[in-house]
């Protein structure tokens, strides 16, 4: 009977052991890990701190509203993970770099509407403000072969900084995403507008936290792209417009120096004409390098868009 | 200017000291110090584990669910706290034991009204259900002198294990509570009847945490006090009863030793009588002993209630 059982006694040396062994009987392995990992860290932090029952208070209201501010368009605890570099690090421990392999970023908030599919070439701009650039680049394996008729999915913010999502009515449906296929050289290439840096929402919990800590809220100036083929390990990235405001101090820590490339300003008539822009126009080239998986395609749940 | 600094380049062998670097602005100290451990503690538990994608996901759902639960009356949050064991080594850091001094517990979310003002020896059972027992105590200070006066509130569960907020409506308002005035040598007693354990709320993520873990949601059996006076610490704890289910495993691991106490069997027709309980009748003595602190009451914020 339960009440045999001596009495716990909880004291604040043993109280992660104590915690940690409630959860002994957790029958799934993976979870039990996990939950003790957790609350090793969560008890050593409140001391190592010495956190106060005042500061506690203040922490569960935090996390209150950061829950309540949550809808179906607007996730504050992403946002959150974000500002604290944890969507990073995990998108970062699950994509790990090197062997030359483009390096990954977030999917971040705005990949919430499918892109519309676009032939090489056309342009994902249908407002035609903003400073009119061409995206070129190419999909290949580790072994330098070309990924023929990838898919690469683009997002972006305007000139003003915002997603066509956050303007509903304003702009058009689906302005800035395109859904392109690469041909059979791995190649793919677009028109589009030079990005804009932009905050993130700063009207929630998150947005507070920053303002007290002196944090500006700023994302440096980027094009999401996502790639995916069969028999490759889909890629989810950001091409960073070099010499961007915030390069250094991007707010969600998205940016990788490998990722960072030049929008050249390119003077050259026939050029512009040929892709349909005004001369001069901006030029980035985004050679892009992706893994070979054995699994099928479809069992790469992981990356996939929200 | 901003655009001149290198690009930040993130990377998850570096990732705590990049992002703790990002608050080394923060104005208030305190803040800073703390973000810094927490930045550290949740990104080495994320390293500890190898948190994927789709875990970090599950996450993310549990605590928006776990903030949108919240009402005015439910603190999903708090509940949160209390199976992980935080809030009980928060409360404990904050009332260190030792010096004879009486332990500490969490005041749980059920201190949300007034508790009435009773006599000493009035009854704060005021339905005639359940076991009627007498509860007397002492309020000293380190020195055993006794704290004249001293305030002393009580609340707890029915015999069927609800507080009278659970049961609106069907119990009289504030059944179970009362605000006692220990006499000029410290002594308070009252009638009640002897509690019941209770499950915690487990109609919400933390209720779902608990099942999926193997853990009972059940707290052992136990009166609320809080014991207030000019001139000394409040303190806030629980009397729990000796043989209760439940004492080696609370839910909220709000148990100590020393606070397990005998609700002995009295049988004494004259002694029933003399404090108008039915003969025989369950009495417990609760001795308490709190720390004189050379602060004015009025500026120990620390233990008010909600």
């Amino acid at each position: 009977m339960a009440d045999q059982a001596p009495a716990m006694s909880f004291d604040a040396q043993r109280s992660a052991q104590i915690v940690a062994d409630s959860f002994s009987g957790t029958p799934d392995e993976r979870l039990r890990e996990i939950l003790t990992s957790l609350v090793r860290h969560v008890h050593a932090f409140v001391k190592d701190v010495g956190l106060t029952v005042e500061e506690w208070e203040q922490g569960i209201r935090f996390l209150t509203e950061t829950g309540q501010k949550c809808t179906d368009t607007r996730q504050e605890f992403i946002l959150l993970s974000d500002v604290l570099g944890v969507s990073m690090l995990v998108e970062t421990l699950a994509n790990p770099a090197g062997g030359g392999l483009t390096e990954s970023t977030v999917e971040g908030p705005f990949h919430v509407v499918a892109s519309p599919p676009r032939r090489l070439g056309d342009t994902i701009d249908e407002r035609g403000s903003g400073e009119p650039c061409l995206v070129t680049g190419r999909v290949m394996d580790e072994d330098g072969r070309p990924v023929a008729g990838a898919s690469v999915d683009v997002w972006q913010a305007d000139a003003d900084g915002f997603y066509d999502v956050q303007r509903p009515g304003e702009v058009p449906d689906r302005n800035l995403r395109g859904l392109f296929t690469a041909d059979g050289d791995g190649r793919f290439w677009f028109r589009s507008i030079v990005p804009r840096y932009y905050p993130i929402p700063t009207d929630g919990p998150v947005g507070r936290l920053l303002k007290i800590t002196g944090r500006h809220p700023y994302r440096a100036a980027h094009i999401h792209l996502q790639v995916r083929a069969p028999g490759i390990r889909t890629l989810t990235t950001h091409l960073f417009v070099a010499g961007s405001p915030y390069l250094d101090s991007d707010a969600v820590f998205g940016v990788k120096e490998s990722l960072v490339h030049d929008f050249a300003t390119v003077d050259d008539p026939a050029r512009a004409a040929e892709h349909g822009l005004p001369n001069p126009f901006r030029w980035v080239d985004f050679p892009i390098t992706v893994r070979r998986s054995g699994a099928p395609a479809g069992s790469d749940a992981r990356q996939g868009p929200a």
